[in-house]
């Protein structure tokens, strides 16, 4: 897999379940800009939802009729038989990967332990299908992958290990880690090192922003190695930037009410908090004064028939 | 509740399945120690199980006579509704209480949050016999849970939220606490600590090292008042400092299979790694010459008959 992924934003209902209406039309609209599906990340508050919810998510996007070839889920929890089930029911999908933290609440963990957590979970998925793009992100899971751990993995389980998301926001990682791996499928894990990290020859980017502003993220992936792609970048950060100040996650959820014009949008479940009401007009006259929009939004996902 | 419980470690067969007959078996010579059962903490690697093996271990413990009363399993992940369902499983059962950590992977959250989400697992539980233990482990959760949050708690959730277990190690934090909610109960993460919470009005202790050295830390919680009290805590003090100088979970399961005279107990799961062998000696020698033993541990274990 290559290119830009969303990690998809979960909408909830008034009694903060999931919505999966909300959730497949927000899915089309970004395949609609050239966006691939990292649903289940960080930012999509996978790790406030059960696992039942997680697979249910997933079964109502497929029975929607959504490529699931353009899916990356996060399928990595605490514990390993959890592990093992999301990824054998997203490959089963046929999924085009799976997005894989490590077991996050042990700290100081040795890199041999998190080898055993997943080889482990390699071996007893034990599916040639499998895809596992390892998940970095030290700020949130507080356990680290580092370059030995990622050449271990490869030389034990090549074809099936075969990239990363480097959240760090550690542009010398990115450099690192692709100079020890050349060819390694790596994800910036924000827009604003989508060209520095293309120019390493990584794959592209994750990022959380890429749910509201897809389309050009998408256009400096496609255009890199064109003239202006410095000019594109910058225009990318300032954006980036903005969402920045305030709490991201819930600060996409009120852009998307927003711009969407669909006020069901701005929940998130504890422990996340939503943006104030000054917050979010604070955020969207910033936006407003930067050119920003999101044609389309919300089209398919708050007016269409429901998927389950 | 009150006294001296441990977080019970979880044993695994070859196949890392929890090993239920076992588990039993060191719960029973725990109770007869005069030791409560923290099961499904985080030395028992509770973040290392499925919800569905946690529900399963503590329907086997019930079932094979162990007195739930005794019992404060650990209920607290990171999605409300698995929570809400382990509590709701867990008071079906009618133990005496549940330890409930916080949501932990979203870091960096307000106190609102943490608020909303004890608040929403409250209501969603929606039973009168809960009994919530906060749990505040900012090391290993990194999410810590501070004075204000715990006032707010218990204004609004009086005789639900009763208590909590301090595992941050800093006994400046017991007394803050102590002083600002008197009557909490309010139980040290070590048994180094057990004295100096007593005495500053606390509820006892729920440690790790109680797994191995529960009569003498059971001795020091009755005879706290006592004229030799500062000589017992210096003599546990010494076992457990012999222990904190190697990963102190996998110590746990190397002693226990030692004065067992059982080696299925030396197993923990990824990304948690066992002492080697090397390790193993040196610890069990400097015990030994502090005079350490463990007696008539695993007799109720490895020989008696299955509790499924």
């Amino acid at each position: 897999m290559s290119g830009v992924l969303a990690p998809v934003v979960t909408p909830f209902d008034g009694g903060l379940r999931p919505d999966a209406r909300r959730f497949a039309g927000h899915c089309r609209w970004l395949l609609d800009q050239g966006c691939g599906l990292a649903v289940f990340g960080t930012n999509s508050e996978a790790n406030s939802l059960a696992l039942r919810e997680r697979m249910e998510l997933l079964d109502s996007l497929v029975a929607g009729g959504i490529d699931p070839v353009r899916m990356m889920p996060g399928v990595g929890t605490c514990a390993i038989p959890e592990t093992v089930a999301l990824t054998r029911h997203a490959l089963d999908h046929g999924v085009g990967g799976v997005l894989m933290l490590p077991p996050f609440y042990y700290k100081g963990v040795s890199d041999e332990g998190l080898y055993r957590s997943y080889a482990e979970v390699i071996e007893r998925t034990a599916d040639e299908r499998l895809r596992i793009y390892l998940y970095h992100f030290p700020q949130m899971s507080a356990v680290p992958l580092g370059v030995d751990l990622i050449g271990r993995l490869l030389r034990d389980f090549p074809g099936i290990v075969v990239g990363m998301k480097d959240s760090s926001g550690d542009a010398a990682n990115l450099e690192r880690v692709l100079e020890a791996f050349p060819g390694f499928a790596l994800f910036a894990g924000t827009e604003s090192l989508l060209l520095a990290n293309l120019r390493l020859g990584g794959a592209g980017c994750i990022s959380a922003t890429a749910n509201i502003n897809p389309a050009a993220i998408v256009d400096l992936y496609q255009g890199w190695r064109s003239a202006p792609a410095d000019e594109l970048q910058a225009q990318l950060d300032a954006i980036r930037q903005t969402m920045q100040q305030y709490p991201l996650l819930p600060a996409l959820k009120t852009v998307i009410a927003h711009y969407a014009d669909d006020p069901e949008w701005d929940r998130v479940r504890p422990p996340l908090v939503e943006l104030t009401a000054e917050q979010g007009a604070s955020l969207i006259a910033e936006l407003d004064a930067l050119g920003f929009a999101m044609p389309g939004v919300g089209c398919g996902g708050g007016a269409g028939p429901s998927v389950r």
